[in-house]
């Protein structure tokens, strides 16, 4: 019970970072112009636009923010007593990533060295915020705040460079983002647990490695808000029926997998019964393995037939392939992000690769330059009044189908290797000396952290003695 | 404890109906025309209109979804011992059922054989998806998960047909749904359960049909976003001015059932203490009591009295009505749908039946013929450009209000003659000797059907052992 | 065990009143014209755009709803054994207040004897609600029910003429509602402890008066949809990129006080470790402190400077000083609503009264007429097609910045009397022998007014039993 928090040395330092996050605010950011006032009544109505324009994408904005603030935070509760910080770290870790998220991001959009701020921001800010949460859930109950927080730190920085990497130079199609944010975190957050890896003799599940019955409940209010506002999630980016078409495949992909789910669950589980672990987790399989192709002409009977493999290779890897990492490679992964995550990412990626083979002009039409803009032909750019003039692209333009697929195969193989190196060294930064690590009688518990209700509460008319008594 | 789990037949049929539903996707669906990227740029401004206009439904859509998935899944989570059931069947349920009801009311509007897919569609299965889980609140805990699927099939095949009756062939007023969806979800499901009713001994609660302190709060979850999102399951499929007086009608009847719940709760209960059964469910009788006639000219005070009056129902019913029945008919009603969907919505219908027999063009204007399609006259159609040619009707164009109201009670009626001889036969389906049923020992109770944190946790540092030991 | 519940005489009062209110609805409100029908076709375009525009504010409507009926009732069920009440009694007291609101804040927008009511009125009920329950959280666990009510139905009448007198007489500016709303509800409710406190020798924290593991993770649902929707809260009165920067403002204010919260909760707690009352209530703390000026140009670093003194203000309040007010002043205040709303709305009144003093043309350009309306210039007003013909405002128009400023700090000084005045009277209204008041034993505690689940469930499967027999 007498676990010292942490160091406030280290809380000390977080201030410290806050404060710094404020003085760049205060040099490198301001509102978007679109944000600032007309000082010239005639122009209101020509700048109005762009603002409303912008608050279009709110209902999406929000969608998304009650995923990551609600949905991860409630889904991580799952553990019998480490609630309060599966709930409060998330609050705590996310509140600090998404500023940074804002001036990393902002690095590769600043206009003379200002990073405009408007709604837009914000939504990549709290995308950017999921990548660290799902790196949080492989390590969840292993860390200690301060830890969580310097790879939050390190994570973003590495994060937006592979961002920008892939979706501006490699111009891969990637609107769900199940390349730059669920593989990159899966596999940069199992990297990180390589890196904590226990003593050889300690790799198991602790004793509050597990669920009570009203965790899993609670559990269950992340799930289904993170299942709820998927569609959001994967659509949030596109327009019109680009977007539409992303909400509908997001849909039915989520729902063939929950299916999946559910009738996997009872073949491969001891004596066939459900697993409260698959049902909280891999029925949001479906909706990282649409992320990438969401968008593209895969209709409705391919966004099943993707969820109903999502949920096939989820349940599957939460069966055999995370005891066997955990026994073999002494990986742990507390929330099985690699099944969640990992895989079902790996699998949108490779189903975006065969999708843009086969795609051309012919079927997309002219949504082909805003699916696939690397497969656009430079020289007819002229006809296309909504693109912009086109930007550097690694390999050019004018790709053709199968080109493209080899660049979103790129585009994968190129985030998981920098998410695991920068997993890696985040690793070695939490394992420094320096840095407060977790003793082995703290795993999987919030009393090492945070004031938990008295024991003496025994002898008052508390909900449960009031049952026992 | 080792109960076997259902048999792993039950779940591979499952997999063959998912099997199934994705070929039946493949040759009859793909997205609506106008989700399809346009091939000829000149045609963009035109087509992009109406998938802009589709989106502006999805705050309405996700609102709705917000209600299926999470309000009533844990609404159903009060028992004390059933939330992984709860909280789990209902997201395998409804995700199976949006599929199916996407087909079996695609059959209603196929182009070509080929049903389009828009968001239009998602919110129509959404709702269907609601009938189907009200089914599943009068049978909570008394069926395998392999029984309510079976139900949700059956179900959704006959919902999409009497939908189709009620509002394309009789015209009847129903925006909320309260007659296709409450009333027939609530009457469905209490004929199924009178099939499935037990022995003549054992019609009485059981030792886990009731709530514990917390499963009543995870319930109230539920409670909570299904009232906070009631107003837009009623005006999803209206627009303008008839969606914001659907709006507030709802607001208003809501908070109205809520006040008379919790007077009522009071004075009918034992020691006049408030009842969690009433303040869950009661406080929701207002939404459905409203649901047909909600876009109607019914006025602020119009809508806190149909609220007031449901809340009055709503609680008597489950004070009085519910036990009576279960003791005489031996119907159980785990849930009490017949007081917060079945005679709310039959009370709806009654208002719709008045109401539409005082409305005239005078008082509504142009919204007649939106509000109630039947009563336009067939030879001034060519004034109005935004109704489409007129379709067949039974009893025909140009009704007066009395007819159009004697065509609502037509269309209650028949849909509770059309649910209840449904959900005889589908009972009658549920207890044939090929179908597992429940045993007595497994009533009410997550164990029979999946894995439950072990109890050996006694002896770790469980939360409820910290406070206990 | 055997406590009656509130004498029946207080419940059928309450059945008085909504019938009261319906006949008040009947006589002194209508649908807005906008929602009426149109009965000359050629009038349909031009009336169905007020409408339209309306329903703009409908997704945020839905998130204040969401802050209102499940934020603020879940955020107070921290206490362990107070959850029926906490959750189902905010549902009540909204519920009934909501009504009360539209017809009181009506009174100030009558037309011709009736109350038009949209979608607009709904907001602002919901708003006025959020007064009535920051009051009921001081008092949480102290009243009973139909004292709650009473309070409520008293600050609604008060609240609705100082929010006309602040906003449309004073012109302050108070876009989040921190002076009218969050400052008006704090003081207000700490006026009613004043008078309702207890005798000397009671004033400590009584044994059912904090959290159980469990009770805390369903208050942190409160807190989470709380922080998710408040730039909602925040922005819902302002439109376009006023509303923008409200939401980008209140985001980055949130996430500042978010990370300070966990700083000094740790510096200042009891063996550094953190406190579930701090992460609960002062990561809030920055919405309310952006509140006032969140429209205002105070650009990203000024937002997260506002949110970081919020969260050092409301941490150290919790810690330092609501225990030192308990002690001499005997004023309870359970869910500590002077840190989370009464000391950051001061707050927010000050920063506002310091932007307005170096606000001008020159910065705001054309939006000065709307942030600060009095500011414009009465002569200059042909010139803006947008505002309505100049109302009387106290101290007239053409106000300079510094003269503004000083309105804001009458605005929040004024808002503090009028609620402290009203508070004492209604304390002493619910003092009155008229009214019962609780037993000592009867605090914080759900069972004197709630029957709850029974005791006798011990040799059940209840879920603790079966886990620790």
């Amino acid at each position: 019970m007498h676990t010292p928090g942490s160091s406030t040395s280290g809380y000390a330092l977080l201030l410290i970072v806050q404060v710094v996050f404020i003085i760049v605010f205060g040099f490198c950011t301001d509102y978007a112009k679109e944000l600032l006032p007309v000082k010239n009544e005639t122009l209101r109505t020509v700048t109005s636009e762009p603002a409303e324009s912008n608050l279009r994408k709110y209902p999406h904005f929000q969608d998304i923010h009650v995923m990551i603030f609600a949905g991860f935070a409630f889904l991580m509760t799952f553990l019998k007593r480490y609630g309060f910080s599966a709930s409060g770290l998330n609050l705590l870790v996310a509140s600090l990533v998404v500023q940074w998220a804002i001036i990393m991001r902002g690095c590769y959009e600043m206009e003379d060295g200002i990073i405009p701020i408007s709604l837009q921001n914000l939504i990549g800010a709290d995308i950017a915020a999921a990548t660290v949460l799902i790196s949080m859930g492989a390590l969840l109950g292993r860390t200690t705040p301060i830890q969580l927080l310097i790879m939050g730190i390190v994570e973003i920085a590495i994060f937006a460079g592979n961002e920008y990497l892939q979706i501006e130079l490699v111009k891969a199609a990637d609107v769900g983002g199940s390349i730059t944010v669920h593989a990159f975190g899966a596999y940069f957050g199992l990297a990180v647990s390589f890196m904590l890896r226990p003593k050889k003799d300690q790799a198991k599940a602790g004793p509050l490695e597990g669920s009570s019955y009203n965790s899993d409940i609670s559990a269950m209010i992340g799930t289904i808000f993170l299942w709820i506002f998927w569609p959001s999630f994967n659509s949030a980016l596109v327009d019109g029926a680009d977007q539409e078409r992303a909400i509908i495949n997001t849909y039915l992909s989520l729902a063939g997998a929950t299916v999946t789910t559910f009738v996997l669950s009872a073949l491969v589980s001891h004596e066939h019964k459900l697993d409260m672990v698959h049902v909280q987790n891999s029925t949001l399989a479906g909706g990282v393995a649409v992320g990438s192709i969401c968008n593209l002409l895969i209709h409705p009977f391919g966004a099943l037939i993707v969820g109903v493999i999502a949920g096939v290779i989820s349940v599957l890897g939460y069966r055999y392939l995370t005891p066997a990492i955990l026994s073999n490679l002494r990986i742990a992964d507390t929330c099985g992000v690699h099944n969640l995550h990992g895989m079902p990412a790996v699998l949108s990626a490779i189903f975006s690769a065969i999708y843009a083979t086969f795609a051309s002009a012919d079927t997309y039409g002219t949504s082909l330059a805003t699916i696939f803009p690397a497969m656009q032909n430079p020289n007819a750019n002229h006809h296309s009044s909504e693109t912009e003039p086109l930007e550097y692209v690694i390999g050019g333009y004018g790709r053709s189908g199968a080109k493209q697929g080899a660049f979103q195969l790129m585009a994968i193989g190129l985030t998981m290797a920098i998410a695991i190196v920068g997993g890696l060294l985040t690793g070695l930064i939490l394992k420094s000396p320096s840095v407060r690590q977790l003793e082995e009688h703290e795993l999987h518990k919030d009393d090492a952290f945070w004031e938990t209700p008295s024991e003496d509460s025994k002898n008052t008319a508390d909900t449960n003695d009031s049952i026992h008594q």
